[in-house]
């Protein structure tokens, strides 16, 4: 697709100031509509992007800077450019998840900034045929707003796992594989390419027979995503219940439609993001109840507020810390403010007192048997019935035995149990070799809390995305998994792939996939027939 | 000891600019003489960061920055002041190891005013009678010059473990205990007070009885350290070599007086970190040939250099990472940039053929075999006999039957170990009460370690902070460490301890703390008499 608008030229500002002030302002409004209108047809994560992109352009301290820059000489499109520079600055110097959400404000400025030159944004080109397609990195507004129709796969240059382009193209179950190194170079249009996002590879010019085995699998995937939802288990009926991860009540509708038997991880974040304080109780027990009401007679389990790291809170964070990601984050920030924890769980608890929902709830970021029982103590205290842990922390592995007399469950995060047991930053694209959950480290600490639940008699989930690919899914349940919970739009896949093995099965693989010596022959000792 | 220097007066510039800069001038030249001479005096660390106070006393840009103030009308104290916190926010801006650096600034900056007011510059006062310490902070100046025959021991409320002043107070062998919440508002001159700085706990107020036990435990850890030096040992015999943790070939002197039996842990960051290059394999192999050279027939155990995290390179690592910790460091960034580690083990090999000491070599932050065969396969390619791993990674110790098969030994470096295992940043006071190596978690990863090593047949070494606590020390050897390494000035207090217990009693209290619930749990468990 086509690179971005080139830069606006220096001329000096030739018309008078208020009037390109004015053009300024209209071209802002019409690209917030324009933003605004594409975030109501998108739905789900993406239309929260673009209603965040929207607001980007609607910022009157934009204006304002603008206004300032005009008044200088500058011209009117290199004043907006300058003003979305220094605005991106800002957001990048705030590091994390700021500093992530800048590259969404130079989509925003190049919409702007095509208005005013009376020229097409730029984008996705148009295509009569089904393609795949091939590009740096896409805006947001690009991604949520693809042609699903024509879109068979998304390739990029840039961007990780959990830049917005992977994380929208996987709500939209849209095949894609990011950040492949030397793509653009080696990539031309009308080129035939081989996109499987399941091994994240890539291959270029394959022959004929390449072609067709790729058409067999995709078929077989297909028809797997349209087979009939059945309650998630093994193929000797072994059950291992499938549920989603939620963001946001309005998720809710999508997971009970794609099969979820419940929500295994509802991130309460989204209530707190935008605001300086924490919501009343009020707003968060009605918020809560409106999800819980989503599934009936259906477990659902709530992680309390995850603040710090990537997700700092101006009342809750130090926004100093040398690195968030091992800093006061999860609970720790929490206990450090009790207060705010406290009307979390209350209004948690209202909601479960006003729904038919089996509501757990669990703290994120929980190191010991101290911290369990902590939380615990504080749950019960406020009338929750079940209490438990996230394990993200490499401690509570090695501890597992200790946390499960005292925790009613544990649910296991495997991004952050990955980033901590192998020191890589996920977000990191220089360590991101690290940074897999396949890796056998990662798998024996899953097993050591498999272990200790299956012992205690306990519930082991797991909610991070490794829950979501299917050969790692049948490998977390031979580890001692007992649950399994992802975005929605994985369930079939995983469902259909969890039929096909018994929990012997499922046992071999996962005891090869332990014996293994890095996170690649992790996966080929799974994938190997158990008379290797 | 008394508050800083009152800030400076805002009145305006009263004096011809080209006089008051000549004054600031000559008060900056005598600020550096004094810090250099300082410096000259006190040896050791306390040398290095001294000097480094000095350059900043010197630096021409400070000078620069000074006349601009002055021609700008503001008068010298002031611009001297300016100059100095502008320079702080700079180093504050980028963070790790130079934020640190940037409070030895207002330490110069005081005394450069103070120069131009014509008083004294603040510090420690005089006293007659030996006397504690008690201050909010100690510039490094004051920590490396204090008077240690009237110093019995110094408290401070700000600061953490790996402060300047916990570091100099260490080297120094004075008992120090830092980051006491709420410790100035508590004491008065001349209150009576107990410093444990083993248990790093302060009493207040303390009953006769108290200081009679206190004198008790005084003179027997006294009468420790002037006992005779032996090699490190059990009470039924079982050797313990006994080493030490130097910085660089200065120290060696100082190690071997203290009869440490070797080097643990030789640090070669020394020779790095003052360049925007790297060092000539002919400057390294000259450094490092001197370092061995001091310790003929014994065993000198090299680390690479450990860059990145609180100490970055400009010409290995990326000063924008999110999380330094988690990021390109240690052997991923020696990985990244070959060439560099290729020289550096050239360089120890040079220095192995050229003495003879025993030589082995480790990598900091191996994750994993992978890391592991590529660190060996590359070490015995340049000709190094003994290759190994350090153990900080969480997933090394789980890991740690597959990487005993290929590196000669590891080494455990228990404070990032502990760092990674809790994922409690080891510079952060608010999470530092997760950042204890007698945490049961950290425990359990070293026994993973020691039992490898000891169907292994290879050596498990301990090189961390946790090594010179002599009751972890102990604790340490029961769950399979074979050597231990430390700041010379702890050999003395280990040596003892360990003389106090046999291996079957080592080995009982390393099982009492595994079983702990919490690190203060596991100190008690392991004190505690085995009959309990």
């Amino acid at each position: 697709m086509p690179e971005p608008l080139a830069p606006p030229s220096d001329e000096p500002l030739a018309a008078d100031v208020d009037a390109e002030h004015e053009r300024v302002r209209v071209a802002l409004a019409a690209v917030a509509d324009e933003l605004g209108a594409r975030a109501a047809a998108a739905g789900g994560d993406a239309q929260q992007v673009l209603e965040a992109a929207a607001l980007m352009a609607q910022d009157p301290a934009i204006l304002d800077d603008v206004r300032t820059r005009l008044e200088s000489g500058v011209n009117a499109e290199l004043a907006t450019w300058g003003a979305y520079a220094a605005f991106r600055e800002m957001l990048t110097a705030m590091g994390g998840y700021m500093a992530e959400r800048a590259t969404d404000l130079d989509d925003v400025a190049q919409r702007v900034v095509a208005r005013l030159r009376g020229v097409a944004a730029p984008g996705v080109p148009q295509s009569d045929e089904p393609f795949i397609l091939v590009a740096r990195d896409l805006a947001p507004a690009d991604t949520a707003t693809l042609d699903l129709e024509k879109t068979l796969a998304l390739i990029t240059e840039d961007g990780g796992p959990t830049s917005h382009t992977a994380i929208l193209a996987r709500s939209k179950s849209l095949p894609a594989v990011v950040g492949v190194v030397g793509l653009l170079a080696a990539v031309e249009d009308g080129q035939r390419v081989i996109v499987d996002a399941r091994a994240g590879t890539v291959e270029l010019d394959p022959d004929d027979a390449a072609v067709a085995a790729a058409d067999v699998e995709r078929t077989a995937r297909q028809s797997a995503a349209s087979a009939p939802i059945t309650p998630g288990a093994l193929a000797d009926g072994h059950r291992v219940p499938l549920m989603a991860n939620v963001g946001s009540p309005k998720d809710a509708a999508k997971a009970v439609e794609l099969g979820a038997e419940g929500v295994g991880l509802f991130r309460t974040e989204f209530l707190f993001l935008d605001s300086d304080t924490a919501p009343t109780v009020e707003q968060q027990t009605a918020s809560y109840t409106e999800l819980l009401a989503a599934f009936p007679g259906k477990r659902v389990v709530a992680r309390v507020l995850d603040a710090g790291a990537d997700k700092p809170l101006s009342f809750l964070n130090d926004a100093h810390e040398e690195n968030p990601a091992l800093g006061l984050r999860g609970i720790r920030a929490l206990r450090a403010s009790e207060h705010i924890l406290r009307d979390q769980l209350t209004a948690l608890a209202n909601a479960q007192a006003a729904t038919d929902a089996q509501l757990s709830v669990m703290a994120p970021m929980i190191a010991d048997v101290d911290e369990t029982e902590y939380f615990v103590a504080l749950g019960r205290e406020l009338g929750l019935e079940v209490v438990g842990a996230m394990a993200e922390v490499p401690s509570i592995a090695v501890l597992a035995d200790q946390v499960l007399e005292v925790a009613d469950f544990v649910s296991i995060g495997t991004n952050d149990l990955t980033q901590y047991t192998l020191a890589a930053d996920r977000q990191l694209g220089s360590v991101a070799a690290l940074q897999d959950p396949w890796h056998p480290a990662v798998l024996r600490l899953i097993k050591m809390l498999g272990d200790a639940g299956g012992r205690a008699g306990k519930g082991v989930g797991v909610c991070g995305e490794a829950a979501a690919d299917p050969a790692l899914a049948v490998v977390l349940v031979g580890l001692g998994a007992t649950s399994l919970s992802m975005s929605a739009s994985a369930l079939a896949d995983v469902r259909a792939e969890l039929l096909t093995v018994t929990l012997d099965e499922a046992r071999e693989r996962a005891e090869r996939a332990l014996g293994a010596r890095s996170a690649t022959e992790a996966r080929q000792l799974a994938a190997g027939s158990s008379a290797d």
